[in-house]
């Protein structure tokens, strides 16, 4: 179990993942895993659209990033931190991997798979149960999220409008 | 809908895929995406133990190098192909992707994610419900894992014994 200090260091470092996201205009979330040695030896954000691969999320990034740096595809002893609650996808990529702990902020009401709207890491016929600690910082979680959408709708706007003005020239 | 050939086709590839990792002593499963012209545009087969990553699994792979191919994270009108009912993680992946189809041989009591232990395409709440082909070729697809599980414990067996015989020596 970590102290406060050091769970705010590491889901700090999964915001400042999810910052990258956000100013190259994907989705903003972020993720780090922390290692046995309390080191982060993985770091990955939503690259979805940069990179034309459904596959490519935060969690998904990292994990790989962490198997790498410790040659092995089990994460014993390794921990996830991460601004939005996991997919299904994601969860499932948790499980495989064998993280002890998620630890993630904000709620995702639509396709969240860590209580929202399935529980995968509550599914006693799996062969790993991670601990799950929700909410750390989920407010501003929330906040970064409904920050970017305001921001696309606000972009797309005046795209509509610019497109309207150049109709009527 | 695909005719009983071209299903026939389809999976054949997925176990082909599925060979070349038994040939490297990988547990047997293999998946294949169809675009939406027919033709396969993404292959994969387990490569966990081989790339020390736990997302390594047949499916992911195979739905990488079909987006990477259709340049897309959408795999819109595509159709996935695999030996072993899909995980979690890869019920996920297909739901992400967008995939319209998956056809899977085997049933995979211990972790299936489509039917199995959960069955996450049938989750309301999720933006995207592929449709589900179940058992196509189920026997062959349990029959390539319970020889190689088999085999795995023959040489198990045999190490002991060359083992035992060494400690005697």
């Amino acid at each position: 179990m970590y102290s406060s200090e050091e769970k705010k260091t590491y889901m700090e470092a999964a915001f400042a993942e999810a910052e990258k996201a956000r100013r190259q205009d994907e989705v903003p979330i972020g993720a780090v895993v922390v290692g046995p040695d309390g080191q982060i030896i993985g770091r990955g954000y939503n690259r979805r659209e940069l990179d034309e691969d459904g596959t490519a999320h935060a969690e998904i990034l990292a994990i790989k990033e962490a198997c790498q740096k410790l040659d092995s595809w089990r994460l014993i002893d390794c921990n996830l931190f991460v601004t939005l609650e996991p997919c299904a996808m994601c969860a499932g990529a948790i499980i495989n991997s064998r993280i002890k702990e998620v630890y993630f902020a904000a709620m995702d009401p639509k396709a969240g798979a860590a209580g929202s709207v399935v529980d995968l890491f509550s599914v006693e016929k799996f062969n790993h149960h991670p601990k799950v600690i929700r909410g750390l910082y989920k407010e501003q979680g929330a906040q970064l999220l409904k920050d970017f959408f305001r921001e696309i709708r606000r972009k797309q706007k005046l795209a509509k409008k610019a497109q309207e003005n150049c109709q009527k020239d």
